[in-house]
């Protein structure tokens, strides 16, 4: 049976304050911005226009990922769905980078290097001092964690913390039939594509997933997407969005 | 061991748009009014100056509740904990006068039979008609209940619906040690406050919980109040407000 699962839509969130003061955020636990909160409402009414109802919504346990499916869910009228949140979807760890200035980052490494912590699949900034500003050591939502406690993440990191809440959450909610909201962040989000599409290690690099637009995935029973890389709600503005994000801190 | 259970927290919703309106709203799903946002923000301040801070929260699936726990937690740094949400914490179904303004209703019918539905334990006002502008037959989030579905509530019913729920969702949280946040309405509330303090069928008739002051309970082992009638974390202006709601309707 081909529609033997659920239906699957990811949200990346929208502009964080530190997004717009061009920061490296990661774990650190900013707004959104009222422009990210305009993309949130956004995506709430495409979800509405489309009739892609959700009926769980699954969050990292960063704010602005979860104002995100707050606002998109009361503008779709979903507000009271049951919710699941875990740090299997926060963004990637930044590491030392947290805190600190893109443009001044690039400056001070060069593009090489710069492009490297960015975009490799592998190569994870220099780990955060414990006790730090921006470290979460002394954060009470990670205290569970003890020693497993990210210090600095690379993409394949978060693909391999990813994928137990996968299996463990999201899947059987999908085998229930449910159409599933993910809330989450740009590379956990990619993590996720990655493992749906099958996309190599090089060429996740190359993928940017635009900010509050929700992309669909229809899956079979083997959880395989029937639209391979996903379908846009706005496909036009998703288009327009990938290729500035291409251009970010260029 | 006197502490041998968690902390209860319970947050009335602050004003909605049909609180200011002066219209029944029951189970119509009104989203609060601006200064209804500003009292669940306040609430959310005065949970983080008490240092009571939610491990879990509870909620109805009403968009008013919803809100008034997201922005209270949202205040106090607590936006990424656990949520539960259910039917049972809704406010009372005021049947057919879901919709109609207090004042015109109270000219309508007289002041004994105003206050006999607004106040009495057992008398339900007439219920809704299915199908009709403000009944919930149609609405997916109470799919589930089918034939249970009230069409209209006296206190009695919200008690008779309610205790399940504690019991079997809210009880376990406390019995893990946790600080429990239920965000709900003005009759779930004083359901539940029945139960806890053991108040009377009569008693409870003059009972009012005061809006976005969280009111704290600590239980005992057999889950009695330690402080009978709770602490409210803002006393003077709780005891202000409650002034005010008894006049209400006035």
């Amino acid at each position: 049976m081909a529609n033997a699962v659920g239906t699957l839509v990811l949200l990346r969130h929208g502009e964080s304050v530190w997004n717009a003061e061009n920061l490296f955020t990661g774990w650190v636990d900013v707004p959104l911005s009222e422009r990210g909160e305009e993309e949130a409402r956004r995506g709430g009414v495409l979800l509405r226009d489309a009739g892609l109802l959700p009926d769980v919504v699954h969050t990292s346990l960063l704010r602005r990922a979860i104002s995100t499916a707050n606002l998109a869910l009361d503008g779709c009228d979903r507000h009271w769905i049951p919710v699941r949140r875990d740090w299997r979807l926060n963004e990637r760890h930044y590491g030392a980078l947290q805190g600190k200035n893109k443009k001044q980052t690039l400056e001070e490494y060069g593009e090489e290097q710069f492009m490297l912590w960015r975009r490799s699949y592998d190569t994870p900034p220099p780990p955060i001092e414990r006790g730090s500003e921006f470290s979460q050591d002394a954060d009470a939502r990670y205290a569970d964690l003890g020693d497993a406690l990210p210090l600095t993440e690379c993409l394949q990191d978060v693909v391999t913390r990813l994928l137990p809440y996968w299996e463990q959450a999201v899947v059987p909610d999908l085998r229930a039939g449910r159409t599933v909201l993910v809330a989450a962040h740009g590379n956990s989000l990619r993590a996720l594509v990655k493992h749906l599409d099958g996309t190599s290690d090089e060429a996740i690099a190359g993928l940017n997933i635009p900010t509050g637009i929700p992309l669909r995935y229809d899956l079979d029973a083997e959880l395989r997407p029937t639209n391979p890389g996903g379908t846009y709600l706005d496909p036009e503005a998703a288009a327009n969005a990938i290729k500035a994000v291409a251009n970010q801190g260029r």
